[in-house]
């Protein structure tokens, strides 16, 4: 007689469903947390989270007809229990719906030194207890979408036949030498001849080199997994293990590559927005600095991505009557206030910086035919900066090889890769998103660590 | 005027789409790689491979009509072109349809000394050569199917609302104790307290005891991520780094854990079977030993999944009239002869063995009453063995202390995770899917190192 709802199918079923469904519907069995307790001595009000939607259901307990009220009325924020109970309709209260508790029993009760109580804490002390906070509204809401984004990124991929790859964590290859590695050992020593593999190893910084060669076989291939720098820097945008999604297509040059970033951003945008509504509002309300993450995603989602050239954008940046720190000349990497600048002041809107200088670029990046730029384009979005960094790759052998040559990149242990442009070596171009940069983006929320369920930092390793 | 299309395009078309759709279609372009090209001198026929599809599509190309025939004839395997001509159903052919070609470029030739020609070579062979394999049948089946694969476990979790955590790859706890790990470092040396952690750190054997905290706060979780052990071991199925799945759902115990483990790989089956259908053929006439894999399958899908006690296996096997090389008493780990005989000649079909003794199972096992056993769950298949592991978690603080006691774990470091006992801790229960160990199920490929894009074994790390 006792129907078993999760508080996700109850909302379903309002937002979605046919009022009919409601009827019939009696009596229910719930499980959940305690996320608040009150009472008058004679009647009670529990807010129960059982995890499985954003909200809370609200459940009465009367004294007249719970058993066991006294027990009821004591339970503390965090304790877990089961209850049966008349389900009704209250369409003129604050909640669409409530339960009137027949019996309650407790699953488990909670302990007095509970960090989670109702008042508000800060993030930075949430963070020391991560095996807790996921309880903690802010990252109920950013785990659940962090994981509908995950889905949203295979969804994308997969319906147009994309194959994913799972591209190697321990490698021999240092890869682009982008950044500082950690060394994978069995060892206490630095005797990698002897070591597991019989060479040094280390965690991979990109899994694009390897992924290329797939893109040769099955001409649209994409990696999602963890990537890893050792970096000793502390700031809110860093962390040494973080995930990141390569996409690599064949057959394809850097404006298909700016095609297929641009659908891929605007389907997270549009997928996160329906599949996770109630997070959303929470996010945008509660999170997000200047409360307008949902108009500015909405605003993403409706604009078009401008093409800049780099050189233009050297050009606009020594024209503006603005004063940079950083001094502007065609050569330099663009710092973080001139993409600003950029993006915010000038286009308003998402833009992508084409056609980069050689000389900051990775060695992999096509030649343009100036011999002085490569094909590589960088999407910078308002209020974010770099969102994702793309190219055409070099498909020449020979040009590559001197490129390799020229950036000090060990042709030997790359011969493997070379050898892709001997063997019906194609136009390809692929793109890089630090996915845990795409969840700040689409949750509002600042700071890295906030995004990662046990987020690495340097002398941060506890649990 | 001439129409872009994907050799997946022109077969979902032809397979699922209606006739009229065909017309219409006249002059249409391709991009691929040859697999192989003969002539007459006056007419060519090039199997063309553009990788979005598993099959080739027919080129015909004429001396007469084709001005760069010459150049034609001479293409050698695995060169990449892009081509213009006529699409013409054909009906009476051996393939669907054909394109009559009157334009060909060559996009990429392919070097003489190309090691996939049309001969037939060794999986051996051929993993030597991992950046170029997955041009050749057997891998451009089973990473597709991997793909697919990857996509259902995903598509079903999330249908249930299941929330995807990506648990820590570097990891403070050395986990469940579970074989030897690597350690991850900056240093040459073993003073880890100057390390970039400040302290030991390695790669994560499993993400089960960091999700288990996720599960206290959505209820239905899954990890899906890399996993590492460094085990000096050189068969079929060990690989150092390897992909598992591992969910946990809280409110539940092994009965309910074994129900979603039962609907798990039935959904696998046939998502794979649906998605895939021109691999799954493949691999079963060409790759399978027995050829029998694709009914195999649908044997599991079709069956019930039986439930045994290990005690009354043990029974079974102690009565079987069968020798076998490890002896069987209470307490022993079931050796692989010893499932292969329950699973096969018992049982003919998938079955649980549930409640081994304490001493052969991870300290987070859930303590049974009868003080002896524990609450888990191996399911063991056909030609496979064991496949999926799960248990019920122990959710008493005092008992979880005492086992941590008995199997020397240290309690220091996994305070954490004891402590989720004392916070609201419920019943729950999860498991954990080797994913290479699944898509080597479903391929019918007997060797771990041909399921994984760059397999990591002892002294293997060449790319």
């Amino acid at each position: 007689m006792f129907e078993f709802k999760t508080v996700r199918e109850l909302y379903e079923m309002f937002l979605y469903g046919e009022e009919l469904e409601f009827e019939g519907l009696d009596m229910i069995e719930l499980e959940g947390w305690v996320k608040t307790n009150r009472n008058s001595g004679k009647i009670g009000f529990i807010a129960l989270n059982d995890g499985t939607y954003f909200k809370n259901i609200q459940l009465i307990y009367l004294e007249e007809t719970l058993d066991n009220f006294e027990d009821a009325a004591k339970l503390t924020t965090g304790s877990a229990i089961k209850v049966t109970g008349k389900f009704k309709l209250t369409p003129e209260g604050k909640q669409p719906f409530e339960v009137e508790v027949t019996e309650l029993v407790i699953e488990g009760k909670c302990a007095e030194d509970f960090p989670l109580q109702k008042k508000r804490h800060t993030l930075e002390y949430l963070r020391e207890i991560p095996h807790l906070r996921p309880r903690a509204n802010t990252y109920l809401a950013t785990f659940r979408v962090r994981s509908v984004l995950a889905m949203a990124i295979h969804e994308f991929f997969q319906s147009q036949g994309f194959v994913y790859v799972q591209t190697p964590i321990i490698t021999g290859n240092d890869a682009e030498g982008a950044g500082e590695t950690f060394t994978v050992t069995t060892r206490s020593d630095d005797n990698y001849e002897k070591d597991f593999f019989g060479k040094h190893a280390s965690l991979t910084v990109s899994g694009q080199l390897h992924v290329e060669s797939f893109a040769m076989a099955f001409r649209d291939v994409y990696t999602f997994g963890p990537t890893f720098r050792a970096e000793n820097s502390n700031t809110s945008t860093h962390a040494s293990e973080f995930w990141m999604i390569e996409p690599e297509i064949a057959f394809a040059n850097l404006e298909d590559d700016m095609d297929l970033i641009e659908d891929c951003i605007k389907f997270c945008i549009q997928y996160v927005l329906e599949e996770a509504p109630a997070e959303m509002e929470f996010l945008n309300d509660f999170v997000d600095k200047e409360k307008t993450l949902v108009s500015r995603l909405k605003a993403v989602l409706n604009s078009e991505f401008k093409r800049l050239d780099y050189t233009d954008a050297i050009d606009l940046l020594q024209e503006a009557n603005v004063k940079f720190e950083n001094p502007v000349s065609w050569g330099i990497d663009l710092a973080s206030e001139h993409e600003k600048y950029l993006c915010e002041q000038v286009f308003k809107g998402p833009i992508f910086i084409i056609n980069y200088p050689k000389d900051i670029k990775a060695f992999y990046m096509r030649l343009n035919d100036d011999n002085k730029t490569v094909a590589a384009c960088d999407l910078l979005v308002p209020g974010i900066g770099e969102l994702v960094g793309g190219s055409q790759r070099e498909e020449r052998y020979e040009v590559l090889e001197q490129m390799m040559e020229e950036k000090g990149i060990d042709k030997e242990t790359l011969q493997w890769y070379l050898d892709l442009r001997r063997f019906g070596g194609v136009n390809h171009a692929g793109f890089g998103i630090g996915f845990e940069r795409l969840v700040m983006f689409m949750t509002g929320v600042s700071n890295i660590r906030d995004v990662v369920a046990y987020p690495r930092t340097p002398r941060n390793l506890k649990f």
